[in-house]
């Protein structure tokens, strides 16, 4: 099952995406947002079945979770170079940081490339939503917190990652996530997903998810040590060889760009980049 | 005048705190939140000097701005011992990281030593609240988009810190904030002000605001290079010498201690420490 946030005329809606259109829950539930309903899946799938309200070219889409409580992030997760010079060192534990409301657009969305910088760069990564709360939570249960997968571009500035890792990770609109979540039961062992990117046209990132230094059940485990997860928060689980800053030369993302960020059985989040115009 | 957020039987409220009481400003306003009525400063102040509506033992506090937003830091923006080691290196541009939501306490409320470190650790902040949007604002107008000031103690769990910056400083309740915002017309200059800690009354921090690396105004410019502030965003602008990381030996926070965060003009921003239960 696919579940999406989306737009009709500036008016926020959530519902499901079925091959003949989209079902809105907004009408049926309750909870003002995805966010707000993702806890309760079994009243979600209720209206599984029922008749699409709108057609897919009716809406426009939102960030699965509009209205972000948490993003939170592990850097670093893939063997690869540095993007920012170097060898990735293997870390011991996830290497966390996190991004706050306003540095994501949605499916469709224009990247944003910043006045301040030309080194605009994409990571296409598998994100995790979760969908139970828990703090303390076993590897072992981990998968039992998610609600479902989605596709996220974990934009970065590099020349001001080297200020601070936060600095070029939370520039406004400079990364992506959609264009919907797919529940967990279509995904019982997220290790089996690849992740690539594709900047007009031509493959950068390729990787499976099972290279990951850190897994999906081994990032939630240590992440709900700090705190204690909740439904909507999104975990982004760190992203592969092959972006920019780590090309010979470095190319960076540049307006009119086109670019694609795919994960198998999940979807393609498409987006283009723009320059910021004061 | 004083703006705080408050509860009176669990629900949420907001207004203006007096010497006789506080005024609610909820039953005023169509805004819900003191964040989405911070922009409307003249507003407020037309119910500056109504009757009281509550005495100040019948409400408890909540965070000022209850429903976080976006909680932005600047770290290492004193000359300093490091509290991992070693002397701070003064910084080129002020060192961002942010906080997620559920990182801090409200006045009078319970910071959680985590049950994975020993390392809690206070570091008291004069803290920033936006009250006009801005992107790219510059250092001379910087304090025209400022609403008020508020207390902030940057709670840091020290050897997860060693992970990754964002993983010491994200812990549950590990921080707090309060107990209400000054505005910024009792504040002309917020380099005059002071910023100390008291552990189980013993000072342990006192410093001026003066001796920032970098100013409220550069941190408030260097950040709206990166996303457009707005209304309600928090910015705690760094913790000065004294923390119990750099004491020799170290001394970290414990179970029963209170601690006492100050900024004169501003007010005592007061918690105890109890340690987390599974």
């Amino acid at each position: 099952m696919r579940l999406l946030s989306f737009r009709i005329n500036d008016e926020r809606h959530y519902g499901i995406g079925t091959t003949e259109g989209v079902i809105n829950l907004g009408r049926r539930m309750k909870a003002t947002t995805l966010r707000d309903a993702i806890g309760e899946m079994d009243h979600i799938r209720a209206f599984e079945n029922v008749p699409v309200d709108h057609s897919w070219d009716s809406i426009s889409f939102d960030l699965p979770i509009a209205d972000q409580h948490r993003l939170l992030c592990a850097g670093l997760n893939y063997h690869k170079k540095y993007p920012l010079g170097g060898e990735v060192k293997t870390p011991k534990q996830p290497v966390y940081f996190n991004k706050p409301p306003g540095s994501l657009v949605p499916h469709n969305g224009e990247l944003l490339r910043p006045i301040v910088s030309v080194q605009l760069d994409y990571e296409v990564e598998l994100a995790v939503v979760i969908g139970r709360s828990g703090r303390h939570i076993s590897e072992s249960q981990a998968l039992e917190h998610v609600a479902g997968y989605t596709v996220l571009n974990d934009g970065s500035v590099r020349d001001w990652q080297r200020h601070a890792v936060a600095a070029g990770k939370n520039f406004y609109r400079s990364g992506s996530c959609g264009p919907w979540i797919v529940t967990n039961d279509s995904i019982p062992d997220p290790s089996k997903l690849s992740v690539m990117t594709r900047v007009n046209g031509e493959e950068r990132q390729n990787a499976s998810v099972k290279e990951m230094i850190f897994s999906v059940q081994e990032i939630i485990a240590y992440l709900s040590q700090i705190m204690p997860l909740e439904p909507g928060d999104i975990i982004a689980t760190g992203s592969p060889e092959g972006t920019g800053g780590s090309m010979e030369p470095q190319v960076w993302l540049a307006h009119g760009d086109t670019v694609e960020f795919e994960v198998t059985d999940l979807g393609i989040l498409a987006n283009t980049v723009i320059d910021e115009i004061i």
